[in-house]
């Protein structure tokens, strides 16, 4: 059932965390329910699903470690590694820029934002940045922040990818892949780009799972050697580190131990990918182009209004006095017959304007 | 099954937070799965929750935030009320203290500690440190810090905590109580509190779920309307406002809409002096009383080495060169036949010693 | 002597802080050497200056307290104030955006810049940050900061001032004033306030000792009376509190016991004044308009490189391929026949080129 | 004149920063008053006080920083070595552990107290902490900060320096030394060590100019190679960085062009060897060893009175019912007159009791 039954809505395209975990997930949990384990990430699910990670990505010379949330994995890595007058550079739309209340600032530290046009960032613009902080009056950039998928839906491609990683290591920056949305970049039609491309051009990225079918749960892999050391210690100070991290393990596994985290995100693309269409063929623009599960159609202020009393989602933008542009996201859960819904009502109010 | 099936022990006692959840819940989350709902605690689960700690609390004005851990718990609660140059004072057995790796300097605050006993503070103790730290030279304790129970099993008399409470007001220092075992606190033979005075006579406290029955999850419960204004920004900004915080609306909802909370915490306890009286009538002396779920006999070494073999649970402290105290940790799903067995092992041993 | 005696320039205008102090102040502190005094602010020189700038400011509701320097003082101002989540809000230009090693971000806090043609800000530019941000998912702008005169050499008027300062009562926010440069703001041709005025459209201000004649020193006063508390506190905390407080007393006594600082401000603007004129007679434009002790002509870079082997100054901006501006700062100590030689060797290369 | 002007006392022995500075710096910074120089210490005076600097201490490897104050060249040092979740081990009488508004906590870190009988360390003591703290449930103890001379007067022998220097080797710690004191350390007759002797023992170290002599001023020596990088960000981001670096520069080089800064140690300590010797010789006791200016008599508490009534000076410790230790500092600008005079006053109370 939907928020439908409280009288409200016929469903809810505001954000890919809206159910609750996929069918699997919550079954590993049940039959795994009464065995007693070490707490803090030492059970043997973590350690099972380490291994089962380290061969998914095919790269055994990674860490990994399992947190409960995105902004939290986002802090503990990033405040792990800077020294306190390094700052992290940013694109304006990332995560970190502005949807964390502060908390990279909180732990001491600037963040250095790059205005994209989609949400992700270049080596010009990088190194942008990079010259306009030339002395100790200023902070010192030393880490590159992306997201794939990115903010704004888009798609990293390898030889992007590739160029950014090239900078970094030529100018000693540390890059961070915030993958709070991985499973759909991973699975876009525009991506070329395996898990383990990504963990062998970033230091450091994290596999989310909670916008992916896991209750909650973030898997972050450390690439770079001198990251590793004593990382379970910043786990710990900042709170992230999950009593029962056992729910963590079992999580995790049932994502990796087949490919359910590659097919999840794959059904939430297409039912972008389906639901985009239907909206462009009724004669809708685009503010970004749509590479994943996250959508932002222009639509006429008057239906966003209609649309808005039976399905939940984000106004993202105004374009113009008469229209804007909404936020759709779809998700592993998101059932085909509410993106027919969906689409007849928007097609009804379309005919009536 | 216990860990036993990986061929190691027959049980572990080393904490309360060595299995999943109670089945009550792990239902609830089954039949909640393919519900939308709203973020970020924003849920009608959430909501229900809150509403039914209100009624078990008798007490509708307080505000309550559902969090993933403990650490979490101290660390949102404590940096968002000190400003910069206030401490908090706690026991050195506190958990603050000693085992969270730093957390609450990590927000920039000292802690001032107290040896105790038995875990417990009192106005005489918090004195001490007032009339020690009287100028801009030196921080300005503003905060107490207490736990019930205690880290080392005690239990606090409501005219304890009274006192502590009018010494607070007193001096205008905020009172946070640590409630990670408040379900085997407010459920033993030694209490002699309600939830609702302990509501009355602190500033701030939480109900811990991870340690009595739930997956994960705290209850903070915000007493004093200073302290209420916009703390959901600092838990977002630490990392602490959980995506899919239905989760932890429907195991605060499933552990309070009738006793739960509390029968699992009397089954906690009731393990622990059965276990302790066994232990008792073989000979053996304790380190603190037994007031809860955690019990600290005192075993010579060789036999301490002897049930380590079959039983998990902590070394705690050297008593002399010979004999040594252990901390073994009951919890809501310990069963009685594995408090038999460890008896029988250690008759057995203590015969053959 | 300047540098030129090491063969290098004949006169430094890089900034206001190239020599030492006014002869009063170094007199003063030699005349009072061997006198014993408290430390830490707490010396009859302190406390003297105090009650001579209440008079100057004409305000016995503030607090005043000084310190060693700018950053210094910003950082613990700000500090002071916020919240874990609260933000400031400030120009792009502003010295705490850019030139301060992330000092703000290293207390915890997010600064929200702004983009302007002057450094200046307005309500219209403060509101659009409050608008951005709505939510706990994004930190709470809770603070305005401005400086007089900016970065950029402009000085408010004070209609400009007070509509910032309504603003800000009107929507709850802390208005802070750096006034490193307050001497030369409030000896401005441009200038309408007093120092009074500030004193009464502000909550807190600094008035910059360093930049205006004096060895080291800024002035913190402090209006709005809740921030007043425990200030002291938040200067010893953070390295700020000098021991030989003294010192400061002694220099601010100086300064402000006649009208030294003011007189010493003119001079400052003066000298500038009068170079821009004679800059501007040889048909040179201006990145901003000069009305401070700051001034940014344009100059061809082949005209830059020749003056920049005799004169020290900071090039601060591509203007186009052949063109560049550069700043040029006058201070207490500049005399006026650098500023001759300076116009006369910008004549003779502006003719031979 | 003293004090005594103002019609209160005759001579405060409250500390070593009472008076201004040598008249061998005010004069230097008189000559050098309307140079120019480049800001935040890059003038030649800076530079050239560090070659004196590194030729006094007989080590090329070593960079020196200039900074203003004492806590901050602490918070500064300490702040910029550790990581995180990383502490520094400190006595209990430490500066940073009690006299510095929670300074080192500010920054993030928690210090391990450690009590003492006489303000130094040693090897097992430092052995207990890291003993305590194996896992990361806790902070990593990494860095151990010593003062010499303590904070209770007493002077390290280099042995007992070079014991501990080995076991911070051995268990890779960063040793820093707080030598706010140093001065009177190495003029100590306790004293067996150089200051070459310190730079080789030691990891970072600070030479302090407040309490010998100078206005203001402390110099950061650094032998550790890896903790040199990018030092100055540090210093500029925590507001230490001196926007006239000059006066900074000026002062240690007039300490130690020639020897100024040992003869000015040696002067306090022979007055406080002198003023012991006094007390001792009418049959006082004392609370620690008089090794250098700081000493800590005990008197009956109505002498105290009295004493109180001319002399300015801490009151300690109360030692039982009618006694107390009082703490006498002596400096550089002690008067040996003052020394009789308290003396005289003290000979006659004790007969007249």
């Amino acid at each position: 059932m939907s928020e439908s039954i409280e009288g409200k809505l016929i469903y809810s395209f505001k954000n890919d965390y809206s159910e609750g975990a996929h069918s699997n997930i919550l079954n590993a949990m049940m039959n795994a329910n009464m065995d007693q384990h070490d707490g803090y990430g030492e059970d043997s699910y973590s350690k099972e699903a380490v291994e089962i990670l380290k061969e998914k990505i095919n790269n055994q010379n990674v860490d990994i470690h399992f947190v409960v949330g995105g902004t939290q994995a986002n802090l503990v890595v990033i405040s792990s590694i800077l020294r306190p007058y390094e700052s992290v550079i940013a694109a304006e739309s990332g995560h970190i820029s502005t949807h964390e209340t502060g908390a990279i600032e909180a732990t001491g530290h600037k963040i250095n934002t790059v205005e994209t046009s989609d949400g992700k960032l270049t080596p010009e613009k990088i190194k942008k940045i990079l010259d306009e902080h030339n002395s100790e009056h200023m902070v010192k950039p030393s880490m590159v922040f992306i997201s794939n998928s990115t903010e704004l839906g888009t798609v990293y491609k390898k030889n992007e990818l590739e160029k950014i990683s090239l900078f970094c290591r030529e100018n000693n920056l540390i890059l961070y892949l915030d993958g709070a949305r991985l499973g759909t970049a991973l699975s876009s039609d525009k991506n070329d780009m395996t898990i383990e491309d990504i963990s062998k051009l970033v230091d450091v990225f994290y596999i989310g799972g909670t916008k992916n079918g896991a209750l909650l749960g973030e898997a972050i892999v450390i690439s770079n050697e001198r990251l590793k050391k004593n990382f379970r210690y910043n786990i710990k100070q900042k709170g992230a580190l999950l009593a029962k991290g056992r729910i963590l393990g079992i999580q995790f596994k049932e994502l990796f131990k087949e490919n359910l985290f590659f097919s999840l995100g794959k059904h939430a693309n297409f039912m972008s990918l389906r639901l985009g269409e239907k909206i462009e063929k009724l004669g809708y623009d685009f503010l970004y182009e749509t590479e994943s599960n996250q959508i932002f159609p222009i639509f006429p202020n008057e239906i966003i209004e209609k649309l808005n009393k039976k399905y939940g989602f984000y106004l993202w933008e105004e374009v113009d006095k008469d229209t804007s542009a909404v936020r759709l996201v779809t998700s592993w859960a998101t059932k085909e017959d509410m993106i027919d819904k969906f689409i007849e009502d928007l097609k009804s109010y379309s005919l009536s304007k």
